[in-house]
């Protein structure tokens, strides 16, 4: 299966990564002052281990070659635990921002990696979230090209803080915009609900299942990309789910454009052990955080085809439309249960999951 | 004088743009979540104060339309405290960000903007960054399209912590590289060295002198697209003196280029009051982080006109040769007292000043 073979190329990756001997444990002040112990933290193999023609200039800035419509955007990531089951923050921060970029239908090229490090983390854990962050860039096909470390006392922050901020350039096809959805248009989501967040909470509850629950963290481009290559102006919108769920993403949609949503909520897609930690903590899967997963709306004549298309991919076997943009109830999003029963739904009132992402 | 009128229109702009009312008086966990309270939060004037058509869009990313060389460039920002004498951390991250485009012979123009809050901060301290960061945007003549909002628990930050992200188009005469650096090129500071650093330094000890240490934190991204638009070429490199001071900058440079650089004690120009506080905590002015003022190394022959270009500019006024690259020593930058007296400055080891941007 995917997921499994994704894990096996991430060992492969730690094993031909080991991290070089170094006179330091654990990362101080020193490290982020911009003198000596900053230049000896980056060429102790940081630098080597993102290597690009861009870093080997050691500037603090890169110069790119950049042609026409140029997506850009930024995200500061704070999740803790740090290492959770299926990934750690690195990975997480570089296919936060991949996956920004292709929901602009974008193809993601270039990031920044800023971090800001509590005095203390231990070099070998700094070093194990630098190679998922190798791991995740080259799964997108994205590089690193420019950066900043800041080192903060003890008390000041917590462990790692990391912002990726990215560049791509649009898709030639892509025509995505609010403005572009209508009434009759399908809502698709490309797989299981809940899943990042749920296993952020059940290490943090001490939840056990009979299989650890594992974040679905990874990079949706080359999905989107090959959507967009096929059915163009015909996806309308494309956004990932992350805090606040699928149900705030909906119901900032049904605002923004005065239309209606019906959700049906047997379409759902949910994985029985995920569905199971939401009840346990009393939480609603569609308003839990994702990563790994997005949501189309397209036209309606291409939905089914859509679906089709993207079962066969990895990671989007579960895919399915899940509702639908209607001309009622504007402004507002209604789920329809199995019998036939109506509720809206509105956006995250306070914070379910804190530090998610 | 120049600082003083700047100090009016950041006063004027304060006025201008008061705290809108509000139903709440700090900022919390739900503010982060990516949900309603998100929402209510940037609505309360966030998004109508740094206003521009990217941010209406309100989207994940921005779409912008660039040409040709595109410099990029990240930086976060944890300066202790936020608020210091003569500026606050809002306008730090951007003139920092925008000051790094310029050092890469780039014309700043976009921004992303993210944020770590540490749940607890106070709505007005927030309000007034940011009027902050909208000051310093006019006036770097840049704008903040895109951006991101955290919020972390009590304890596991540090009231804000923010990261710029900046995007800007190379000057068509600019030629910046460390690779055109050669001997007999002349070393020009472009103002007073450590004023940064210890107006920062000053409140932290609570040193008190007759007249406050202010931060000379500012743009200058217009002083170097003048300086490229009459010299070109003729300038081979610019770097900002920040973390690790003078020092550690020119030590870098030699350590890249194997030159050696001479400098001359006597023509480095530090103010008086400045100058009295390193003494009074044992500090070395080549070594305190500076944020408005930067390093060019220029042409021999051009050098005088540079500065005399220079001194007719805001900010510039003390701007003079500080040194020069020497075939001798290589690698090594040596400092000249006034007696003739020769000393290694090398890069700066462990960390004088953390927290200083």
């Amino acid at each position: 299966m995917g997921v499994a073979s994704n894990n096996d190329k991430k060992i492969q990756m730690r094993l031909s990564c080991p991290m070089p001997k170094l006179d330091f444990d654990v990362i101080t002040l020193g490290h982020g002052s911009g003198g000596l112990l900053t230049h000896r933290l980056l060429n102790s193999g940081v630098f080597d281990l993102l290597k690009n023609d861009w870093l080997d200039e050691h500037h603090d800035g890169a110069m790119l070659k950049l042609e026409g419509q140029t997506a850009f955007t930024s995200d500061s990531f704070v999740v803790s635990p740090i290492f959770f089951p299926g990934g750690n923050i690195g990975e997480l921060a570089v296919n936060g921002t991949v996956n920004d970029l292709a929901m602009c239908g974008a193809i993601p090229q270039f990031l920044s990696l800023s971090f800001i490090i509590e005095e203390g983390l231990p070099m070998q854990e700094f070093w194990d979230i630098l190679v998922a962050i190798k791991f995740a860039c080259e799964q997108a096909g994205v590089q690193v090209v420019t950066g900043d470390t800041k080192v903060v006392e003890r008390g000041k922050g917590d462990k790692i803080f990391i912002n990726t901020t990215g560049i791509g350039r649009l898709h030639p096809r892509a025509n995505i915009h609010t403005s572009r959805i209508k009434a009759g248009d399908k809502i698709i989501v490309s797989g299981e609900l809940a899943t990042h967040g749920m296993a952020i909470m059940s290490v943090r509850e001490g939840l056990e299942f009979e299989t650890t629950i594992e974040s679905d963290t990874r990079n949706v481009n080359h999905i989107v990309q090959a959507l967009l290559d096929e059915f163009g102006p015909a996806i309308h919108l494309l956004r990932d789910p992350t805090r606040g769920g699928v149900a705030t993403v909906l119901a900032e949609i049904a605002q923004d454009t005065q239309l209606g949503v019906e959700l049906s909520q047997q379409h759902i897609p949910v994985d029985e052990q995920v569905g199971s930690a939401c009840e346990i903590l009393g939480l609603d899967p569609l308003y839990v955080a994702n990563e790994g997963i997005f949501i189309a709306i397209v036209e309606g004549e291409v939905a089914e085809e859509v679906v089709e298309k993207m079962r066969l991919m990895a990671h989007c076997e579960q895919a399915c439309v899940i509702g639908e943009v209607v001309e009622g109830h504007p402004g507002q999003v209604v789920l329809i249960s199995g019998i036939g029963g109506k509720r809206v739904v509105s956006m995250l009132v306070g914070e379910q999951l804190p530090r998610i992402c």
